[in-house]
């Protein structure tokens, strides 16, 4: 049997396994910060009856400039994040990973290097090396937030091409200030190491789960700052895969130079058009989730859980001396999280009010498991 | 106004253009290949069934392998291309292009090559320069198909690590036989720059419309023979962006340290396994257009064009002192046919009868126009 290493790889690939949490048929999963609230049966019917009158064109490539779509998502961004755009400022893929993957082709690559601030959401670096752009992890806090000054001192140290700022921040939830933002973007182009500056890339997957107004406002007049957004987890549609990013209408031009062209699908075109249709609904669902993760929050600290503030749909929460051990105890009472490898921490993402209970039964009686 | 050379994008992307062909509002449009036939209504509501049963669970992430759908892919293969295979030798992406920018991701890259035979697709450099790699142009015989000799002293002269064999190649509708391709796969391993051999990759986009046999039985036994193919064409779905390869099981686990996680959406799964259930019909319309590619050679004969033998679902058709302006002139009489700068030639695709009808009046009228 011919096995990976007996072909002619990449280098920096062999012994390498894939990324993914593992996919496991347990009653309660909250490990990939899924939206536990399924499509509402209206919503569902008007994905078939727009994914039908799409498919009787399916014949004929997509509208590979996705103007429709480009155009509804610049509308919900102007009428929930402070800043009227147009669908010239917007473009979309099929998930943030492919937006963000578009970006690194564009802006990074052999050669060029970005810089994040670890531990940060784990696909950053791994797009890096999937572009061959090279990865330097920046510093964090104690308590995961990023400190201004050691911030811009990093970006000064290693200059990056590319900066990644992950607000609500992957795995610890934590969420960064206008005023460090707009530091962190003027030391990245003082300390560009090309004339045309640096491009900032503040990844927003989780901005609708924020105590705090949305960074978006900041790319006015900043035509190196990209904000990036995703449909999975405010949307309830991770299964949709549709990402998309806001920025100056320059940086939406040079990233059709390296998208695959037709990338979108006309049926994701489709669904996607139909989600957005009941943007009202599915935000109210967000606003159950918010009060769910704080009493989550609420609630780990009531046992004694030393719990990282989230702005997130997902609560970071520790210290464990071997969190790993941790993770398969709750997984032996039927609760899936996540073990992100931030030492002694764990990840559990928001579900129903039932789920959450239920992880907290759990990590109550491992609580006490361990405690013995 | 910001404009893309201001940005600090990668120097080879200055001064470029998006890849794609004009999107014009014509009357009759065959320059992009697609399958004429509109899904019969039959299938539009088996999409809109399965993609709402799916749509319940949008809010999970889809399954990361798409093991179901490789499974139907895979007994689709087994049927109609000569080699019973199973899901753990088939690999699904976002249309074909995805397909081999993974491969190039995993086997290609800075400080490696490609070759193909030019002209050929042009996504095969693209995507190629996309990802790094540097791209080498193979040499093809005066009526365009691949002089076994020539084509292996080039492999021998440039050492490629992945080999691109397009056949039925785009846009000359030449296909390759198996002889060559044997040659060519045993020069590719003998030139290989690395001890673990080369990467030989047969792009069988437009497969189901040529005379000859598929080449996927010559996977058998060669773990560095990929067989890459797409629903856009046979199926009638260039919409639905879905590519697919066959190969040995160790290339399906490489690409899987490089693809994207969950690259592929519920929502295209769904259709595509809804597809799959009408593959009878949608064979019976490759049938059709092949009748009618037939057609369009002979009748391109008659009134004295040069026509590239076809195994594929256009034609390539000349010579003339200035293709652009044969293709102007098309476009006046309501036809828009494809230049793909290959000197004094153009493309037309197979569309249904009528279209083809309006083509052939359209071409004898420019060409009486052009000879007055």
């Amino acid at each position: 049997m011919t096995r990976i290493d007996d072909l002619p790889v990449r280098d920096e690939l062999r012994g390498k396994m894939p990324y993914g949490a593992p996919q496991l048929d347990v009653p309660v999963r909250l490990n990939t910060n899924e939206n536990p609230y399924p499509a509402p049966e209206d919503l569902v019917r008007r994905i078939a009856e727009r994914v039908a009158a799409a498919a009787r064109d399916m014949n004929r490539y997509p509208d590979r400039d996705a103007v429709l779509l480009r155009t509804e998502l610049a509308a919900y961004l102007s009428r929930t994040a402070g800043l009227p755009l147009g669908p010239e400022r917007v473009w979309a893929a099929n998930g943030s990973n492919e937006v963000l993957q578009q970006l690194l082709q564009a802006f990074g690559g052999p050669g060029r290097s970005a810089l994040g601030f670890d531990p940060t959401y784990s696909m950053h670096s791994l797009i890096a090396r999937g572009t061959g752009t090279g990865w330097i992890s920046g510093p964090r806090t104690e308590d995961f937030g990023i400190d201004r000054d050691a911030a811009v001192a990093a970006v000064h140290e290693h200059r990056p091409d590319v900066l990644f700022i992950c607000s609500p921040n992957n795995p610890t939830g934590t969420a960064v200030g206008p005023e460090t933002v707009l530091a962190l973007y003027d030391a990245a182009q003082r300390a560009a190491p090309g004339p045309r500056g640096a491009l900032v890339v503040v990844d927003e997957a989780y901005a609708e789960f924020s105590h705090r107004p949305s960074l978006l406002p900041l790319t006015e007049g900043r035509p190196l700052l990209v904000i990036s957004r995703t449909m999975s987890k405010a949307f309830g549609a991770a299964g949709l895969r549709l990402g998309y990013l806001a920025a100056d209408p320059a940086v939406v031009d040079a990233v059709q130079l390296v998208r695959l062209p037709y990338h979108l699908s006309t049926v994701t075109q489709a669904t996607a058009l139909a989600a957005l249709e009941f943007t009202d609904t599915l935000l109210s669902y967000v606003e159950e989730l918010k009060g769910e993760r704080d009493r989550l929050v609420t609630e780990l600290r009531a046992i004694g859980r030393e719990v990282t503030e989230s702005d997130a749909n997902f609560v970071q929460f520790g210290r464990f001396a071997d969190a790993a051990a941790v993770w398969r105890r709750l997984l032996d009472h039927g609760v899936l999280v996540r073990d992100n490898g931030v030492p002694g921490r764990l990840r559990v993402s928001t579900g129903t009010r039932a789920e959450n209970d239920a992880f907290l039964d759990a990590i109550r009686a491992v609580t006490k498991e361990i405690s013995e």
